[in-house]
């Protein structure tokens, strides 16, 4: 299979792209570029971005025919668009040059969609949607094959649901929300209690709210309340594979990555960072600004302060254990060293204690 | 947008509330009550509930107006319900207040039901949802939008598939039981014998078999056996995005908590509790009532004796992993003092290690 | 409810399964047989398989009926076929003893095909099915029930898309790929950049490129490419609810197991095997032959040298975290034994550090 090809918005010239970015040309404004590759595959005829200074020496090496900087030092020669912010300007430019493809609005004739829903104007249902009864769409959304959104629930203006996402009964969804393949908002949390023989569920009877400018990756789930909300917090990015437990509070502009986990009435502050299989248990409070880093664990009732970076399980802060994992990494060596004091001191030496060798795909 | 209502079973007296969880009231039994709230959001026209005696405080100093209690001095004055159990009292009270609206019973006509598909009486079949050939679905179940039953599969009475849930061929599923959305039931196992060029695929031909009153969570994954069958035993809850490998068996009543993974031909218990994020390795096996807690790591073949609490990977009794974490935190220190003991001794000291700084993102 | 019945292919004889898997009878070439089991739940009428000389054991105990066996001693008297590979034999005969069921070919007129898709011969789109336009499906590919093929996506020839299984907007998959249930390719990658107040969305132009013969799990999920394309090398096989972020490179025979997740720009070699709920962080790279072990995490940037085995958090090579990892368990023993030699010393003696207990659900 060949490559695929972006020039998908034709050719351009980079006083069109410095027009559109609102950018400084340094060198041929005339320059027709066909494509916008990433520094490593980038050609003579693509233009690409150099997202970080410390990224220059890559720029000038490679073959890209233009450069998005932020300094003309930095495009070492090369034609550029100087910009303050080199990744912003790219994302502008990508906006404009290959403006995203709605579908057509309208509603297909093979699409499911109840009498008593209704739908604003520029909506687009496809064949296979659902849409139940109560249920309000905003303008221009679109529902993909297979997307679903249950009785009673209500989507803002622009939304996109690809296919198969599911937004479950009365849940809010805000404008401009973004629910990728496979998105479940509204799933019953996960409550039980022990009747002495069985598992006895608790009925689930509150809603999940999204707030406006919301991206929920593919595959991703998030538990309506048992009552009260299940909050997704305004411009909160989610990645694919999250899941978010009921009666969970996410603050604004937060970015929760791949397969991140949150368990339930756990609260998250606005522009945290929860990297990817970061897991909060229930009842957490992790304050604004808080970075999690990958594979970190925080624990049942812990409180992180704000903007804090917390590492590990049970989580700590970074600094700490990366100092602790070199030590950890290091203690064979410290025990020897102990046993050694021990002989000379004639204490009680010990040797090393030989450990189950384990199979490297346990 | 505003909150949600939850006041959707009407105004209800102190007095009803009583009679329905089989409580005593404590005060003004005519109270007049139009919602159910937590402690924390609760106001003077909600009814809440203390389910532990340790949150008596937070119960006199919220602002319900009602409560669900386990004993008068708990309810500190309040007008309450005193029931044994309050968490349980408020499961059947949701339960009476608020029924769980199912749909009417039929088959849409833009179900695709195969002809020799056997449905039990009052079955529900949703435009978009699918039914193959031989399958058979027990009385009353629900099978919502985008919904998959495969051949020759079997489904209980009062069972519910959410939006685009799936139950695969052959697969057999007891009575009451729920998959939420987008959860399947009886994927390949994960089965491969490398033939010194590639990877073969061995033939999946076992099955899945999930008993009564289990529940599923949204984008949950178990694979159907090898040979013979993958089982899920009677009650147990198993949350979002779970993964359960190919004949794995998991006993009665036990709990699975989000994103926990359970690898292939693994033997799990009655009661387990698996907190977020555990992983058990294949052929590992854990025995009745055990708790993991979160992230928790069994590697492969472990044997984690019966009502045991493990933590930490690889995983270990949990008061040895605390014990052992705190005292991974105070590496540095210990290491110090083992300098400090070399200097005083004459031995080789040595100073701290240097540590890569890595970015908090990784 | 009963147990599955797997003697779907009728009964055979041990003569029959020695022909079909070149192997050589060791007994009654004349016994007939009805079905396959693994050794503990074979009967007498079962033909099982000794996978390793080491359970030969396990087998000669069994109540299995034959064996496959690498050599006639391993298979202690039973009837059995010798032949090189036992588990290569067993996938070749479960092969032809129970060949899998395509559905049979043809349109459904209750499936959403685009008047532009291109189909190969024998190609079954099931009801409920979506082919946008411009899409190209390969010959004898399999669709069935929701899922989805999106405007201008090529399958190859032979591929089987489970229900509700999607391939997105232009992404290219390898003949004879299988996408189990809810799986998704071609999810926008997980990029934005901060413009001062808001998370700015980078458009995802690029897309997913799936070589031949690759397997992905039940709802996993595999971005596609910022520019350029996210990589699966051919004949990788992918386990459920795995994450693979944006412009991903995973060479070719790589297996990465239940609920790992590979962060955007990472580069994995061929022949890795990534264990469950490992985590790799963005721009790491993975040389060939790796394997990590189950839940190990590749910090961002890493390099991991072809052929080492890694474990734990960050990850180191096994053998030295299995060290580490046993003297971890010994620190508070340790730690004594240094505030014993304080002693001794007239060092400050330490007691130990009380720690927050914690709830086992944590």
């Amino acid at each position: 299979m060949g490559p695929a090809k972006e020039s998908l918005g034709g050719s351009f010239t980079l006083a069109r792209v410095a027009s559109a970015v609102g950018g400084r040309v340094a060198g041929n404004a005339a320059l027709r570029l066909s494509g916008v590759r990433g520094l490593e595959e980038a050609g003579p005829s693509d233009l690409s971005w150099i997202a970080d200074e410390r990224w220059a020496r890559e720029g000038r090496d490679s073959r890209a025919g233009a450069l998005l900087v932020a300094s003309e030092e930095s495009a070492s020669g090369k034609p550029a668009v100087v910009v303050r912010n080199p990744t912003l300007a790219l994302a502008t430019w990508l906006e404009v040059w290959r403006p995203s493809a709605r579908p057509r609005p309208g509603i297909s004739r093979k699409a499911h969609v109840h009498a008593s829903a209704r739908l604003g104007k520029g909506v687009s249902v496809a064949a296979g949607a659902t849409v139940e009864g109560g249920a309000v769409i905003g303008a221009r959304s679109v529902l993909c094959p297979g997307s679903f959104v249950g009785r009673g629930a209500v989507l803002g203006e622009d939304c996109y649901l690809h296919p198969n996402a599911a937004v479950l009964e009365r849940c809010r969804i805000g404008a401009r929300v973004i629910l990728h393949a496979g998105a479940v908002v509204g799933s019953d949390g996960f409550g039980y209690v022990w009747d002495g023989e069985r598992h006895r569920k608790i009925p689930q009877l509150g809603i999940a709210r999204v707030e406006e400018d919301v991206e929920i990756g593919a595959n991703a789930a998030i538990d309506r309340a048992t009552l009260g909300e299940t909050v997704i917090g305004r411009g909160t990015k989610i990645d694919n594979l999250v899941q978010i437990g009921h009666n969970v509070f996410v603050g604004e502009q937060s970015v929760l990555c791949g397969q991140a986990g949150i368990a339930g009435s756990a609260r998250v502050g606005r522009r945290v960072t929860l990297a990817g299989q970061v897991g909060v248990s229930d009842h957490a409070t992790i304050g604004d600004g808080v970075v999690a880093t990958g594979q970190a664990g925080i624990v049942r009732g812990a409180n992180v302060p704000a903007g804090t970076v917390v590492s590990g399980m049970p989580a700590a802060p970074h600094r700490d254990f990366m100092r602790s994992a070199a030590w950890v990494a290091r203690l064979p060596d410290l025990a020897r060293r102990v046993a050694g004091l021990e002989k000379r001191g004639g204490g009680a030496g010990e040797g090393e204690t030989p450990w189950k060798s384990e199979s490297p795909k346990s």
